[in-house]
Order: C-alpha cells, then structure tokens, then sequence
C-alpha cells in the first residue's frame, strides 16, 4: 500500500489561504498530544489567549481559538449574538459579506445589507445613511475581503456603529498578522479570524474575541445558544477561570501550532510584520505591471495580502494556474463568483510574504503568459 | 521568552482521550501544508473517505471527517436532521447521551428520552415500549458511553428503530477502532466519531457518515439547516464529485493525520486492533482485582477501552490523579456528572491499548493507593 503523504511536494502557497507554513509551526505540530485538562496545557492556553490579545489589540478576557476553521468563527459570533427577529445590518462587497448575510439568516435575523460594488470598499456614508434609518442589534462587516482583495474602513465604520448603539463585528481572518488589527481602538465587539492566512499556521483554528457588551448580550439571551458545540457561555469555562470545565475536547495539537505561530508574529514585532507585507505587494505589484498585468482595487483600498489582479485577455485563467501548479510548484487562487475567469488571486500571507517568493512566482508567470 | 513547547513531556494518556498517538501520524501532521483544492490534496481525500468507509463498515457515498472535534459530529448530526417540532427519542445512560438531548432541544426538536442507570446499558425492552407508543422522526444511542465504560446493544436496537421508520443515529466517538464499528450491519442512517480515541490521531476532527435515506431527509427540508458551518448539503459538494466547491478551508494537516491513523488502523487489521483492546482490557481487570479495585460496570456491557473503575474507600480521588500524573507521567480520567468522585476513567484507546502500558499503570496505582 502505497502512502499518499510520501508523494506531496511542498508548494509556494500565493493563494489566498492556506499560506506557507513556518518550520516553528510544523515542529509545533508534531510535540507530543498530553491531556486537554493537563495542568500544562492549560499553561499552553493562557499563552495562546495572552498572545492573541496582543495580535488582536484587545482586553477583552474572552479571547480564544474556537475549534474550526475560519468559518467557524463567523458562525459562533452571529449564533451566540442573534436571537430570532434581531436586525443585523451587513456592509456587504464581496463573498464573504455575502456568507455573513446567509449566516445570520439562517438563525432568524432580520438582515438588511447594503451592497457595495466587488472590488471597491465600503463607503462611510452609505453607511450612515442605513443607521439612520433603523436601529440595529448587530452591525458586521469584513475587514479585509478575501475575494476581491479590498480593505474596508473598519476603524471609521466603527465609530458610526459605536454611536448607532449597535454591537460592531469585524471579520479578520484575512487582515490577522497583515495589517494592523486593533479590536478595542475600533469599538469593535466581535471579531474572529483564520490561521492559515497571515499567521502562517495550518487551518483548523478560529481566534476569535468578544467585549464585556457582547458577553453581556449573550448572558441576556432569552433561549439557549441554538448551537451546543459553538456556545461560549460554556466554553468560557473552559479557557477561563480556577476550574476549567471540560466542554469538548480540545484540538490539541492544533493548539500548539497556533502558540507556535503567535509567538513567531509577536517576536518578530507587528511593525515589522505588516511592512514586510506591505514590501512584498509593492515589489508584486510593480513587478506585474512590467508584465502588463493590472491590479483590480484602486491603490487606496488594496489589500497587501491579497491581491486581486486581472487576468490579460486572451490568457487562459485555469490553463496558468495548473501550469504554476505543476510546472513551477506555485499555487495561486482563481476569482469567486463574479470575478471567476476575471481575477486572480496572489497571496502575499505571513511566512509567504517575502521577496523572494514574489521574484519566483514573477518569473513563473512571465514563462506562462507569454 | 522561553517556548513553552519545549516542555511538554511525553505522557502515557490512559483518560477517556486523547490516547496516545503513533508515530507516523506524528509525522503526518508535519507533512508540507498544500492548498485544499490542490488536486493532490483532492487525492488524499478521497482516500480518507475510504478508508473510513471500511473502517466504519458502510457504502454510504456521505463519509468523510468534519472540521471540529467529536462533539461537532453530534452537533452536524442534529442540526441537518432535526427541523423544529420534530420527535426526537434518546437512549440515555450518560454524559452523551445528556448532551445529545441538550443539542437536539436547542434546535427545536420535540425531544422524548428513555433515560438507564449509569453504569448499566440500553434496555431492549424499554426501547420497544417506547417506540411503541410513539412514532419518532430520529432515535439517537451512543454506542460507546464514555462517561461510563458501558457498551450499548445497538445492533439489536438498530432493529428495533429501523421497524419503527425512525432514521437511527449511534455515536461511536469512542467505539471506532476499539471495537466494531458496522454501520450498515446495524441500520444505521447517521453515525459520528473522534481522532483522539481508538484511532490514535489528535484531536480536530469528527469522521461523520450518512445512509442515503438520511441524504434525503435533508434535501427535503422545509427550511435551510440553521447553520452554514455545518451544512452538508454544501459541505457534499466539496467532498465529492468531479469538480469540488470551496465550502470552507478544511484542516490539511489535520486531515493528514486522520490518513495516516486510519491506514495504521486498516493495515494492523481491524480484527487484530479489537483482539489488542480486549486483550489489554483483560489483563488490566486482573490487574486491578489484585489490587482490590472492582470495575463499575457489569463484565456484559464493559467496554474494553474506556474502563471505569470504582475508587476504593478512603482514597484520595484528585490526590492519586494527580501523583500518577506528576510522578509517573500517567494521565487517567475523573468521573464525570454524578460519578464525580466515585469514579476512575481508565483508557486504553489505539496505540495506549498495550500490555507494557497496562503494566506501568497498574505498578504506579498499587504505590499511589498503598
């Protein structure tokens, strides 16, 4: 019987997630399992929660990793803050506004969204406009969208929803480690983010945090958490307190690569960090345009981390991407709904964002479209 | 800064899970993440969905692990299958079998459970009665109580439920790979587990499978399932087919592992992997007879891999949990709920489930107690 693991070459990850792992991480991955109620792995989780607090901007006390991926994340913060019949407003340019919509709705909110066109951010006084029609439980909107590669004015939304009384949640999980996330500058009172972009670290993880108002909100519910396994009001009591409460079991080792990739954010400083992102997408966005290929954003809203760029007429979308795959060892990531077959997506996430790696997928791309 | 992982030490994990973990799926979570839908990554997991197909004893094309832990299996489980109203019966007799009527309640369920002493197993009798008296749209038994150590008959009361027209649901969080697992033997239309059990791979995902008669349930929904992470009517579209759909990023490296434990579980054989648990089962009572600890459960209904044992009068419940831990680098598991205090959990789960290990246990209990 033949092993499948043998056979995987490892890959320049420019998609938009997962991104290429560091060495740290890995061996992370690999330390030995011990008990999800260990009194050292309870050491491990204050570390991980402490780090995150510091990646995020927050001192928020319910601040920890849910066990799931990304999306995860996003499904805890609408099912532990709506009740059916809330009014949630979602800022909406992009898929992952649009899966926010669909998330909410299928708890019982009453969502309202305002559209914004893919490829262009939320604008301020739409916004206003909304809130000054209606009052809203929730207001939610993506800092940086994944699928067009556009960073919304999270710290200006916030002081709209902030003054509408509303509570305010912020998708991260592509801007975590790539841009300055600040979670208590911006009001925001719900927030959640990935691993796999600019951490660095494998999928299967979402830090997420909520303030004193939304813990308040949630203890205020007049039903349960339609949802035993995402309930904070459970899980808290396990990553808080004396006495840890056994919930579920912990995915441990997954705990140990994210403490791993905190600490190598953290270590290398968050300055440094996000001008290093912020390098590599001057040096690929220049780099394209001698190949004549163009960004999608505007200048003012593009995303360092995600860059959403046209594919040139008459060059074959799938045909490149494949050949990058097979030939060159580089993934990139195609266009989502109605950008497939318009965009590509290059991921400059974390450990991936150096200049190296763009000077390697240039070349690459060079060789294919030409 | 000092890294905490450095030091972990190397536990022998005789609780309820995490058990150990071998080797090679140590190596398989360090294996070079790659994208999700890298064709090669495509690869790897279809040759999980089947091998969990033989490893769980079933044809159903819907087989494959969840991104979240155990419970998360209960929690898709439900939440696909139940819309509000329906009449939902569990076969109670511990913490799980609490926990499934906690989340089929949350999502609206009209829920009716027939509740047996802990410690003694699903009565036949009193299924039938019930069934009798009522037509339900889901009955629900955990096969495996590992709150408890006892095994319940749901072979026989598969037959029960088929007969009655109800979809049957059984967890085998803590059966799979321990004892027999056989799905389709038993009529069974949704079935969940763990990795950090019998199959010896960290915590992180839920291998989950459902009949085609489950598959129909909930394409004929009335309503959308009330939660967008968990939704297998996406989640299908990205584990099978021609051409597969993002959903969310699964867990890579994660997913690796549960390759690597499942080709170490189906390469030992499945038969020789349940003998190994017996086996250790077996000279771990006669090891504790000797040293005049009695088992809680009848020798009919006991679980070969989660053993509950009663502590002996006048010792010292956390004391001794804590010096096997501290001392001998032996994790051993507390009585849950109501045996809080009048139990001991001891695991002998995959790669824990071996004589040397059952001899190192009952060596640090007769210093620990004397």
């Amino acid at each position: 019987m033949s092993n499948l693991l043998d056979g995987i070459k490892p890959t320049l990850l420019m998609g938009p997630g997962p991104s290429c792992v560091y060495d740290e991480v890995y061996a992370a991955l690999g330390k030995p399992t011990i008990g999800h109620l260990d009194p050292y792995f309870i050491k491990i989780m204050d570390a991980v929660k402490e780090d995150l607090m510091a990646a995020i901007g927050t001192g928020n006390h319910l601040t920890m990793p849910m066990s799931g991926t990304g999306s995860s994340g996003m499904e805890t913060c609408f099912v532990n803050l709506v009740e059916p019949g809330d009014k949630v407003l979602i800022l909406t340019n992009g898929v992952f506004g649009k899966r926010m919509e669909d998330v909410a709705g299928r708890l019982g909110a009453e969502v309202d969204s305002v559209h914004f066109e893919w490829g262009t951010p939320v604008l301020l006084e739409e916004v206003e406009k909304k809130l000054k029609g209606k009052s809203y439980a929730i207001v939610a909107v993506v800092h940086a969208e994944t699928s067009t590669g556009v960073r919304n004015p999270v710290a200006e939304v916030g002081r709209l929803v902030r003054s509408s009384g509303a509570l305010y949640l912020v998708d991260c999980v592509t801007s975590l480690g790539g841009i300055p996330v600040r979670m208590d500058e911006w009001g925001a009172d719900a927030l959640y983010s990935g691993t796999q972009k600019c951490l660095s670290c494998p999928p299967g993880l979402a830090p997420l945090s909520f303030s004193d108002r939304a813990v308040n909100r949630v203890k205020a519910r007049k039903s349960k958490v339609p949802n035993w396994y995402l309930d904070l009001t459970m899980i808290m009591h396990y990553w808080e307190g004396n006495t840890r409460a056994y919930h579920h079991t912990a995915p441990i080792n997954m705990i140990y690569a994210l403490y791993a990739a905190l600490r190598h954010f953290l270590e290398e400083g968050q300055d440094k960090a996000h001008a290093r992102h912020q390098d590599a997408h001057e040096r690929l966005v220049a780099g394209l345009e001698k190949l004549g290929i163009s960004m999608y954003v505007d200048k003012a809203s593009r995303l360092p981390m995600l860059n959403a760029v046209t594919i040139p007429q008459g060059v074959d979308d799938a045909g490149v991407r494949s050949r990058l795959l097979k030939e060159y060892g580089i993934e990139i990531g195609n266009g989502l709904g109605t950008l497939a077959g318009k965009i590509w997506r290059i991921g400059l996430m974390g450990h991936t964002a150096r200049p190296e790696n763009v000077d390697r997928l240039l070349a690459a791309l060079a060789s294919c479209i030409k």
